[in-house]
């Protein structure tokens, strides 16, 4: 069987020459005797890696010394719950944007633990856009004031980044992180759950400023506390060894394409090549305002249920799997993280003329 | 380089078969085009091996129908937190046995969420035997009564369960599942790290009497909330896909060997080579008291911390790795979970003959 271009919203595509490099050593890493599966996370043989991993990441993008880089378990949906149980000092307050469904679920979870002030919402309108923004709504003495930067789902992103002025921005990165180089120095929380443009599932990727370490809620599980995980390198317990082994070498091929900058002008020519066709179609169309549109994941629909779900079916006979959109927004979303080639977006846009050509 | 044998107490070894069948379809999972790492935990292709998963485990315990089984993140120390917040209701109370470092981090957890009543410690004899318990000291209004089967860093095990009455028994299972028959309905819950007898880590396999949900801390975070992971087939999030495929082709595996009771025959006789060795041995001993052995983690020391070291080197080198004990307990130890060949305990036994002649 041959490989198919998979447009998933996440878990989705790994890089090709990484998943040769796992399938390569999986009985045998190196010369160790034992698969990487089957190390002791305490082993000198896998703290090689985990440094290596953590020592990358850094690099790649520009962490200063004074953040923390953590992976713990859980992906982005345990840090919705981490990130009130310690910042929230007491019964504290934050500044959430409800952008998508994922910020709601973030924003929902929050207000479990303190006061959540919603300083801009697109929710009425199915989240077609990023809510602008008035300063003035913010509070100045929240704990955090709280993003998601791209919204996985419906296709959008924030294309500037709000100014909270002194409260530490928290980021859910999870389908933008690596995509592009953001300021470190503009956040002080940066999570992402690693299934999008890292590894495997089971994984986040947790960057805190070390000032915000050691304010948990005393009733905060001990491995959702940031202090404990920073204190342990992770190794509180034993952390998911497999995904950060893959996410180490994912962050050794984003450097070998030139780091996170090559991935911004790769990734903005793979959705222009998208867009473009979009833009003069007379069949399919995004439902997204243009000024919000993703890089990462690019809705459209042709308006007609039926259509759609010919599309569909006719691109995945093509091997372009993966493109149905999400219930919420429905039509076809195309999920075109890093590890997506330039060829498959090429493709899945040929069979969009093929099908337009067909249908019109 | 050819593989060792791998005494690490986790992650460790996992049947050759299985991990070469993971090498095998690691770039394309058999007509899907894609790696399994890259499967949306929602397509079709994956509830598959989810849902074969869940079978497999149920048939291997003989699970009944009125029990929930679950495969949360974060291991079973994730569990420590999750089991008082899940069912000490109100500010609760629990009976628990500190019969090791694992048991005793449990409690330590627990005793942030409600009281804790402990009702036997061996701590003071660093763990060398399973404490004996009186049933009058038993908490009869006790929201559950916790205990850990076997305990990886000492080398002991229950070999009894205590008798709780109708307070529901709670047991971490990490080093001892799947390798005897253990009957169900005695327990409330069972939770087990993946990565001893099952698979990678960053998973749990988490089975709670489905009477015992809905029980949950109003600050119980989503994650840890055995209600939320029942209602979503353990979904509410992305899961560990990974390390649940791998787990069921362990499963496969424990299943061809003839079932949980074939296992626990091979157990006992691959511990049983270790254990006649040490009881006849001038040089090592085992520091466990007899009756709690583990069937699981043998431990065993010479006395003198410079042999020790000496034949942990020796050992290596003929390709026997990580027999290093705790640093608690020092001397050996060596896990010989489901996965370690009769072969391999035999070739370690080897090795302490020679290294005893030279020695003597």
């Amino acid at each position: 069987m041959e490989r198919v271009y998979n447009f998933s919203p996440g878990p989705s595509t790994l890089p090709l020459p990484v998943l040769e490099r796992v399938q390569g050593e999986l009985l045998c890493y190196g010369s160790t005797g034992v698969s990487v599966v089957e190390m002791s996370h305490r082993s000198k043989m896998y703290l090689e890696i985990y440094d290596e991993a953590i020592a990358l990441l850094r690099k790649l993008m520009d962490i200063p010394e004074d953040y923390a880089v953590l992976f713990p378990q859980g992906g982005a949906t345990q840090q919705f719950s981490a990130v009130p149980l310690n910042l929230m000092t007491g019964w504290g307050a934050a500044d959430y944007v409800d952008s998508g469904n994922f910020a709601h679920l973030a924003l929902e979870e929050a207000k479990r633990y303190g006061t959540v002030n919603v300083v801009g919402s697109s929710r009425a309108d199915n989240y077609t856009y990023v809510p602008a923004l008035d300063k003035a709504t913010f509070d100045p003495s929240a704990d955090y004031f709280h993003i998601a930067v791209n919204n996985t789902i419906y296709g959008t992103r924030f294309t500037e980044l709000p100014d909270a002025g002194a409260v530490p921005l928290v980021a859910d990165m999870s389908s933008c992180i690596l995509s592009e180089p953001y300021d470190m120095r503009r956040f002080g929380v940066m999570y992402a759950g690693a299934q999008k443009n890292i590894g495997p599932s089971g994984m986040c990727v947790l960057i805190v400023r070390k000032d915000l370490l050691g304010k948990a809620n005393p009733l905060c599980p001990k491995l959702l506390n940031w202090q404990v995980l920073a204190d342990n390198d992770s190794m509180y317990n034993t952390p998911n060894t497999f995904a950060i082994y893959v996410a180490k070498l994912v962050f050794e091929w984003v450097l070998a394409q030139g780091g996170v900058a090559a991935m911004e002008k790769i990734n903005i020519a793979k959705a222009n090549i998208l867009y473009d066709y979009l833009d003069q179609s007379k069949l399919f169309r995004g439902p997204v305002q243009k000024p919000f549109r993703s890089r990462m994941n690019v809705t459209f629909v042709t308006g007609d249920a039926a259509k759609d779900e010919a599309f569909i079916k006719q691109a995945a006979k093509a091997g372009l799997i993966n493109l149905k959109g999400h219930r919420s927004v429905g039509g076809m979303r195309a999920s075109i993280y890093n590890a997506m080639p330039a060829e498959g977006v090429r493709a899945l846009v040929d069979a969009m003329k093929a099908f337009e050509l067909e249908n019109s």
